[in-house]
């Protein structure tokens, strides 16, 4: 595999370690940046596995511990300039976000997020359910669409009802934020702690 | 498989569902208490999965985030009543843990959460690292242990120094805090947010 440049920029971007070692250590790993990096922390050159993987990226990381301290959220919303990061436009709708974790317990930011096995275990669920009910078994698959596509807005962020304006999803909150910034948005991802649940 | 009394509770605890549909989902699923929840779900006698797996527990969840806002942290800290939890002792303690968690970027609260296979590749890794810096090969099983231990010093929330008194290590620190509490005091969680790495 032929080494290029922006591969042994990339790799001692994420280990600090010299570029002609850079290149060794990708010519010996035939070019995968994982392996590499091994390879130059075994040889004691790279600063240390944990710088791997970080990108560059603008935007804030913002908390909300809701009243007691009984529950708590972070979010990393992502965009294009620091520039914008400061604005306090920006710093709002981030905590807009944290705040709709807090209250909506959203699992997954979007839709895509679900992991399939998930989604099949739900669908399962659902057409028990749907055939306890008694529902005839020929409009059972149609009700338990319907019912797993309202599985999905509920556990995603983006298709959850905005918490201060339930006439939009959080996604059209989104799309307006964008248009009215002119910088792309991500809500990367985010985290809540509910006091005593148990995890995973 | 016997159906006692606490399994019914845990389960009503859970699901909200009524005493007599817990037993019997309970007896269906011969005990299981995860499959007890689906069955439950399955009859639409349970309130949501996601009721599932709460457990009574004091405490507070606590933010930190970092000046510039490219940093944060949520930890949960437990103790056993709400009276402690309120105490600016307590609070005072679990704002310092996030602190630390910011500061020092931990991987795990304990050595017994580094799972095994982590604990395998770094040895596999520190083995390498010290054969190629020429030790003599005696020695090496001898120093790669060492460098392991002072990884999991590096990794471990409970190994690492307290970084407002460094003399002590964050156990030393929780030890103390439950002699002058007198409650147990459990450091549950903790999650760290850099702007821009990259997940997982």
């Amino acid at each position: 595999m032929a080494i290029t440049a922006e591969m042994v920029k990339e790799l001692r971007t994420k280990t600090g370690a010299g570029m002609m070692d850079c290149k060794r250590a990708l010519q010996e790993t035939n070019g995968d940046m994982e392996k590499a990096i091994e390879y130059l922390r075994e040889k004691g050159l790279a600063a240390a596995a944990k710088r791997a993987g970080r990108a560059a990226a603008e935007g804030v990381i913002e908390a909300y511990i809701h009243l007691g301290e009984k529950l708590g959220v972070l979010v990393e919303v992502n965009c294009e300039t620091d520039f914008v990061a400061r604005t306090p436009e920006f710093k709002e709708f981030a905590r807009d976000i944290a705040m709709q974790v807090a209250a909506a317990n959203p699992q997954y930011v979007s839709p895509d997020d679900i992991p399939q096995e998930v989604l099949d275990k739900e669908r399962e669920i659902l057409r028990a359910q749907t055939l306890n009910e008694g529902k005839p078994e020929k409009v059972v698959d149609r009700i338990v669409e319907g019912r797993l596509e309202k599985f999905r807005e509920e556990v995603c962020l983006l298709e959850q009802p905005f918490i201060k304006d339930p006439e939009k999803k959080v996604k059209d909150l989104l799309t307006e934020k964008i248009a009215r910034i002119g910088e792309n948005i991500i809500i990367r991802r985010f985290v809540r702690f509910q006091l005593g649940e148990t995890q995973g």
